[in-house]
């Protein structure tokens, strides 16, 4: 899968295409053709320029409503490459991050953001390629009162924006464990509450089974003043059941924070799932992953056949927003720090549920005691056969044939 | 989103795009740039030029294994245009597709394809636009010993070929009632069993729910002599959970038919959910529509505020295939009969399970659990909010403010 590994975006590749071609292969791409770019402020604008990151801007429309007014929220999402060498010592990665952060967070603000996620583990690199426990173990910290919680509470509260935070948490309070973590926290500066990563990837470089277990929360979804949110961490994407359960929930808009490389099964996925579980669930979906290729000082391997070496290659960014009518805005940049900022109204989720029905016809009954089954020891398949003789047969024909 | 009602293919489109850009786009769209068509048989390229229907190929490679042996199947997808008009009498318009779909099935033969689906009630028009019960409830059959059925076990059985055969059920032992019904008729000629559609639309001029409920066959798989197979039959391919249950089932290759219109929903997600459903449950997808549009006598109108009128618009075809990598064949075309032919290696599916381990890592009790509070009378969504303060204010706002 070499050849998909570029950092170049979809978006540029279009570049080239003549206008009607173009029409047709972004109705295929995005589910609509039409662009809705937002206005940047120049302030934002000026913050993006003097520290080197880039704003893109979307806008989703809903049906106007008699009885409900519009509930018009700005979402952000930012993707970032780490801001100090892996080698540095750990209060250093972190400040720098940190002043990095801050900035595009400022923009948001001059730009009106409501609700901004950053990506996953956003206060240190994706350091489980190493399988080293230190110094990586040392940027976990407390869920209420760790650094990265603390830096985002006064932002939150002096922006009037909710902050998803997403950390690398240590539990102080249980054995100091840790946990891949996303933290909310209110427009008021308060925390509201954490989410701890459901599903936990085992390939690759990515180790973090070695570093922590299957989140413990369940699938909440947080109240907030702009909306019923709920995060999605990484793995999560995919498996549609844990997207499922945060709908159920009711959640309007669910974060995705992710840290993905080029190249890989992410890569070819990336734009599928967020928006196949928009639609499936009719909420709102960003999806968000890190940018740059970070170096570590001591070499692995990849567990690929390929000699030890010092980094994953590059994380692709790409963060975008999907809407429950099956489009979505642009891809970020592969290899740029951004900030994504879209315009939804989230009336557009009641609206598709109510148009297609798919809550309805759900038919969760049917699910619920077929999951009960399934994860039964004697959990019998339901399969039907021609004949026992057949089956021999085939039992054979599988050890024994090519067919 | 008249703008994506188009019968040009993604395919022609991309024909103007230079050859890098190409590259990069293709690797977007089917998740890799290289092409793998297989060669087509002489005599099946003959059949189809005379009968006016376009074959297309595609080859999907696994890895080689030492102890099992490849498991390379044919996999072959129909898609039609009805061939007599909706107002001949229903004899007529049978014997009409039995015939030209009769062609399509030896020229399926002549490049050995091994398990052929055709599109959902391919026996009949869809006529559930028209909300009309004749004569439309007479295309209904046995599935045991209708028409269709019977047709298609003779080919089954001259072909060393399993045939999907999805039809409009009349059960006669229990109260002539209707179903959407898939049949799967072994390569022997003999039925080795039945599924009937899980999901059922209530939208626009898809009146399902009219003719006949949600199904009541669970999910199964059945096993053939070339590998487990099941139907996730139309509207189901928006729920991720009936995609789910036939993976857990054991399904290595899920058939999707169909009848979708363009321009709507389904026609943006199309080549979405069968990939994403391919990826989160390792095994191929193979999702398919009926093509040309169809005209009846008397008027109807689709709940949109448009006037009455005849048709619902072009059928958009475009049958393709998924792979558990990510991967997929190109689309058939939006406007013609055609069939499309996969080689696959259903070694991949377990290649695929084994490298990403989301079957490992899915935490079905979790879900079991969360599914079976969920369809509770007495459910309580999993919600966290700020603080009692907040909620109320909360509300005023949500019923009086726009944000």
């Amino acid at each position: 899968m070499s050849d998909s590994f570029n950092l170049r975006t979809l978006e540029e590749s279009l570049k080239s295409v003549p206008s009607q071609d173009l029409k047709d292969i972004k109705t295929h791409i995005y589910g609509r053709s039409d662009d809705h770019e937002l206005s940047i402020s120049s302030s934002a604008q000026r913050i993006a320029e003097s520290n080197n990151f880039v704003i893109k801007t979307y806008g989703f429309k809903a049906k106007k409503e008699d009885l409900r007014k519009p509930r018009i929220v700005r979402i952000g999402a930012v993707q970032t490459s780490i801001a100090a060498p892996t080698t540095a010592p750990v209060s250093v990665q972190r400040d720098a991050i940190f002043a990095k952060v801050g900035k595009i967070i400022e923009a948001a603000a001059a730009d009106n953001v409501n609700v901004l996620c950053l990506q996953e583990l956003w206060t240190l690199p994706y350091v489980f390629c190493t399988r080293e426990k230190y110094p990586w173990c040392e940027f976990a910290e407390n869920a209420k009162t760790g650094a990265g919680v603390t830096f985002l509470k006064g932002y939150a509260k002096k922006f009037n924006m909710v902050i998803v935070c997403p950390i690398l948490e240590r539990d102080e309070d249980q054995g100091d464990i840790i946990w891949n973590t996303a933290v909310v926290i209110s427009n008021t500066g308060n925390i509201i509450g954490k989410h701890r990563k459901n599903h936990i990837p085992r390939v690759g470089d990515f180790n973090e089974s070695t570093y922590y277990y299957e989140g413990n929360t369940g699938h909440p979804v947080f109240e907030t003043q702009f909306g019923k949110i709920a995060m999605n961490i990484c793995y999560g994407r995919h498996h549609p059941q844990n997207w499922m359960m945060f709908g159920l929930n009711g959640a309007e808009i669910v974060f995705n924070p992710s840290a993905e490389i080029g190249g890989s099964l992410s890569d070819r996925m990336w734009f599928i799932e967020g928006r196949n579980a928009a639609v499936a669930n009719s909420y709102f979906t960003v999806t968000i992953n890190r940018v740059g290729t970070e170096i570590f000082q001591n070499e692995f391997t990849s567990a690929d056949g390929k000699p030890a070496h010092k980094d994953m290659g590059p994380f692709y960014g790409s963060a975008y927003l999907a809407a429950p009518d099956g489009t979505r805005s642009p891809g970020m940049p592969r290899d740029r720090d951004g900030l994504l900022i879209c315009e939804v109204d989230l009336n557009m989720c009641r609206q598709e549920r109510d148009l297609h029905t798919f809550r309805m016809c759900q038919r969760l009954p049917l699910y619920a005691e077929g999951l009960t089954k399934a994860c039964k020891l004697d959990f019998e398949p339901q399969v039907i056969r021609e004949n026992e003789n057949l089956k021999r047969n085939q039992r054979q024909h599988t050890n024994d044939h090519q067919f």
